[in-house]
């Protein structure tokens, strides 16, 4: 195994797409840091919106690591790390390189930008896999290299950019994703197919989800609740896609509060959201096949059940596997 | 992410798991070194039984990217990657340390052990994964230890004993394992199912195995030739499950040379080979069930066909889980 830059950008990558869907509307972004005799530093990723961005969550890791100092561990908020960076460094950073899926950030909000952190603490070699087209927080790169910074750009550039899509969608127009947990057989009825930690991980998603879409007759067959119990979250606005309008209302999804729920018999109301998760099987995925970005697998390594998906002739390209206690997890876009 | 000792081994472990079904009849095997400031310095892996050890091919690895030294690289054979190693090492390697899947051999073969190879270029930290049981090469702990080498042994003990079963198996009785390749939606008909890539692979591990089960009806339909084609490589001896005897002679498999073919009712003579593949759909899973040590899936992230896997109820853990080109490889335990 080659241990070079592209190494490095993995690992970065790999870090980033565990939180892929969690992140909304922020982008999900990975960073390692790489010191002065290539050890490394740190791999971490941006995590949630309001959380520290990568690149933040990374030094702070860092700082750790250099100088075992643990005062640092115990700050969360991102002023709070910024500012002890900067009071604490003592140039301890400047023969480290950064890695980083996204371009920095250039906007100076309720924190410096980390462009501005980033050579403050004078790091010289930073390497970006995609740059920053958010007119908000781009032009990190001239930041960087006007304050004597060398950045390299388009590392994995086009694994970079798999990852920002659903970020740069859901600026543009929406981010639409197709869910579903299958076994080994590809079947997807009888019960529970996925592990606990899988149903813990779309309620995550769930939680950041604006816009849930279902199809009728599940909702009449499961009688699902749709919400995100399992991480104290907030329930999704639902769209139930039938053509028959009459529902139990005794069904659990009902009876959460704070959701708006249409029954449509079209899927017109998605484009009036930014983050939309759509549950389904066979049926489901033949009506949504174009208006979906990406498709979110998680497989369980088990045989059973007896309805399979019954879709014919379409091919993927994993973007990302994972494997999370007992199931994998796989990002795909469809080709 | 934490960036310890478990990252280094699960670096070496991914390496081997590559491997796994090629090394026979050697056990897979990874290595990674890692310098005194905590880099990265090699990550490598056994790669066929002939071929170096993975310590030594780390350690080829480790010198290379310590002293940009180039001619190391232009040695394959291990002997000569231990004599290079042993005059003009320089003492480079004193604070490096090095961590394998299985406790380094001590058997002095062509070349001196490996366990002797570590103490002489002055390693003084091992970490192993499994005890190597296996009489010839055992006590490489003892030999380190014995000149001044902290060994520090079971790390991951459990991936590592994963990883060594298919070498015990061979040792003790047989290993058997049991390969398919299957789409997402549970489909093992209609034509190549995996990439070239995949059934490449496929190949290599044929030309390492020294018995193929397949089922009369798959002959009789597919009339596969079953060889290793794709990597020139030597097709195995055939078992073709079948209770009726008779076979159109002209099918493929039945006009490679140096091949012997058994038609059988039962799978007795499985125990007379030592690294056994069966391929195969549902009814060869069912019915080699009891004999069976691991599973081999190459999962194409594809739909189609029609025909899929039907077996009730079994689980399975994932011992690991690799993106090779277009499919997915996963090497699974039936729990």
């Amino acid at each position: 195994m080659i241990i070079d830059n592209n190494f490095y950008m993995n690992l970065a990558l790999n870090e980033a797409w565990k939180y892929q869907g969690l992140t909304y509307p922020n982008p999900a972004v990975g960073c390692t840091i790489v010191g002065k005799s290539s050890e490394i530093l740190a791999v971490e990723a941006h995590q949630k919106a309001g959380a520290p961005h990568a690149e933040v969550n990374a030094l702070q890791s860092a700082y750790y690591k250099l100088t075992n100092d643990k005062s640092i561990l115990s700050l969360a908020d991102s002023a709070d790390i910024h500012n002890y960076l900067l009071l604490n460094h003592n140039n301890i950073f400047t023969k480290t390189k950064l890695f980083t899926t996204l371009e920095p950030c250039s906007h100076h909000g309720k924190t410096p930008s980390c462009a501005s952190l980033i050579y403050e603490l004078g790091i010289k070699e930073v390497y970006v896999g995609s740059p920053d087209t958010n007119v908000l927080a781009q032009n990190g790169k001239d930041i960087l290299t006007n304050n004597g910074c060398s950045v390299y750009t388009k590392l994995l550039a086009k694994e970079c950019d798999a990852l920002l899509l659903p970020f740069k969608r859901s600026l543009e127009e929406n981010f639409v994703y197709f869910k579903w947990a299958q076994r080994l057989n590809g079947t997807t009825d009888d019960g529970n197919v996925s592990s606990l930690e899988s149903r813990t991980d779309v309620h995550a998603k769930r939680d950041v989800c604006d816009l849930l879409v279902i199809g009728g007759n599940t909702v009449r067959e499961d009688r699902p609740k749709l919400d995100a119990r399992l991480v104290d979250g907030k329930a999704p606005d639902i769209l139930i896609y039938s053509r028959e309008k009459e529902f139990d209302k005794t069904i659990a999804l009902f009876n959460v509060e704070g959701r708006e729920i249409f029954i449509e018999s079209d899927f017109k109301r998605v484009k009036n959201y930014k983050n939309v998760m759509i549950e389904g099987t066979d049926t489901m995925y033949m009506m949504t096949r174009d208006i979906v970005d990406y498709y979110l697998c998680y497989l369980s390594p088990s045989f059973g059940g007896s309805k399979s998906f019954d879709v014919c002739g379409d091919k993927f390209d994993i973007l990302n596997v994972t494997q999370e206690s007992e199931d994998i997890i796989m990002w795909m876009k469809r080709i």
